[in-house]
């Protein structure tokens, strides 16, 4: 499927044979994965994170096992102090008894500073529990970007069986409003003494939140900030007319501290989501969005297939690019021939 | 064509009539547009960050009259002095006489801080003159996003005649690489005393650069943070055998120190990519991969058409939402539907 990462060696391509058992490469991996093999997990992430032609028939078979986690999305500006949240909660989660999978989407941002070394160097206290795995994801497809990517891990982890998923995000652009959208419950991390920030929160951020979490509340400036969450999210509320008031947490990760009141929080969220079918129909939802993805990958990708290194596509391109026609009536034109039906 | 932005009561949209002079809405416009008129456009981008229905149609008419602005991309973390820069490189070219456009992207962080109403008051000075328009942008469409507007508002200001587009964005995330994309000459830059921001450095942000600036070179840690940079241009340059060397410039904008040789050095950069056609083979790879990304706006688009809220659709959602078939498979038989010689 996907040019860039297809690796002529690789073991599990499409067209790979059979294994002397007489089941596909495929089969084998996602036998020795359902098993409960770590390593095939992380071999199987890599396919998606490359896009290895594997990917689709590889989540074919793991898609029927998928369904059960509930997702958490951790999310906030770096500095909020998200790992340690992270960190704390998963160890409720797992002194609770449920197992827990925590994908750490790596900042975009190169300048975003912060203790990325330390928190793995932390972590590593989780990770050495079989009930947790921990994955560090920063790839992005070709095509399907690292909201994409991070879907199908989580959709991995959920059938790897973990009870909880956990997606911590560093930062607050586009790509966490979309990996927002994979989570059943959406925390958003702020702390004080960062500035003016709520000031600058626009929409589209604010309205991902599904509980506000105000971390470091041990230190100076968390009543004003507060208060101007609180003034935010009430504006949010009367405006969207919600049935679900995402309320505000005050928590210290580092202390331990509130973090027994959050994962109350995210547990009356679920019981919300569970009443009146919420929930079906938010995972009717994500279903249907994650459906489109696939066929704009899938028709892209044919599409690419069909027409790149073609001589009626490279002398498209010249005309463009000296002017002697204009991409948009080029383009039209190829979608007419494409797609006769629908143009 | 988008549905989002779409305006029922837009006066040029796709079907709009004809005015009493017998030419189209959208040719009046863009005749407007091309005799100097800013009103038209600031219309033009307004059609175009909305996707409105009338924007094929429009930069359909004003493609035949780009190609000849020079566009510079301004990018890096937030407190590096962008915004200052862009003032002072934009204020020294206007007195050499160049037109100048200047594309604010706004930061997609709402947490990102920094000093927005000041800078938009401090560029009132530049706006006051007309050989500069000044436009922030921060819409994100449902199919194109950030960057496919950015590089269709830099092609209407390269039709409206600007010698030089300026485009700054806020931050280092995919955008900026992919804005970076639409720029002639990139231009990084950094302060000190933000950290050791260089050591975080991934690949992709640094490869942007065609010129790093290191900008309020009057302040403590101008010495490390060059040292830090060269180290890291010098193993770039030596992995990439680029024949372009990106120089480190020391700038402090807000002194107007270092600006006429940062002007220098971009026309140094320029001056490399007119040898040996590398410009002319820079912007048939920006034609290739705008055509792609409109074709796969053109292609989705009619596809949503096409299905959404089709029986066919609905049921599939439906069927993979309760585990009854994997959306794989589903996509997979939606394809060879649409596409039946190419699946």
């Amino acid at each position: 499927m996907c040019k860039d990462g297809q690796k002529p060696a690789e073991a599990f391509s499409r067209n790979a044979g059979t294994s002397p058992s007489g089941s596909s490469v495929a089969e084998d991996l996602v036998r020795a994965f359902l098993s409960g093999s770590v390593q095939a997990a992380a071999r199987i992430i890599t396919v998606a994170e490359n896009r290895d032609p594997a990917f689709f028939d590889l989540m074919k078979l793991i898609y029927p096992h998928t369904g059960k986690a509930y997702v958490v999305g951790i999310t906030g500006a770096s500095g909020t102090g998200k790992s340690t949240l992270t960190d704390a909660f998963a160890a409720l989660l797992r002194e609770r008894n449920f197992t827990v999978g925590i994908i750490a989407v790596d900042p975009s941002s190169p300048f975003a500073g912060g203790a990325l070394l330390g928190d793995r160097i932390r972590m590593q206290r989780l990770s050495l529990d079989p009930g947790v795995f921990i994955r560090s994801t920063a790839t992005r497809g070709h095509l399907g970007g690292l909201a994409r990517t991070t879907n199908s891990i989580v959709k991995i982890l959920d059938a790897f069986g973990k009870d909880f998923v956990i997606v911590e995000t560093v930062g607050a652009g586009q790509d966490e409003v979309d990996i927002a959208g994979t989570a059943d419950t959406t925390l958003l991390v702020l702390a004080p003494g960062l500035g003016d920030a709520i000031q600058n929160m626009k929409a589209g951020i604010m309205e991902i939140a599904d509980i506000y979490v105000i971390n470091m509340a041990d230190r100076e400036g968390v009543d004003r900030l507060f208060s101007q969450v609180k003034m935010r999210a009430d504006q949010d509320f009367d405006l969207r007319k919600n049935a679900w008031k995402a309320p505000i947490l005050l928590t210290a990760a580092i202390h331990n501290e509130g973090i027994v009141e959050l994962v109350d929080a995210v547990e009356s969220h679920r019981r919300f989501l569970m009443k009146n079918g919420r929930m079906q129909k938010l995972r009717r939802e994500k279903t249907k969005s994650e459906i489109l993805h696939l066929l704009k990958e899938e028709i892209t990708e044919h599409m690419l297939d069909h027409f790149l290194g073609e001589g009626q596509f490279d002398e498209l391109i010249d005309k463009v690019a000296s002017r002697r026609k204009d991409p948009y009536t080029g383009v039209r034109e190829i979608v007419r021939t494409i797609l006769p039906g629908h143009a």
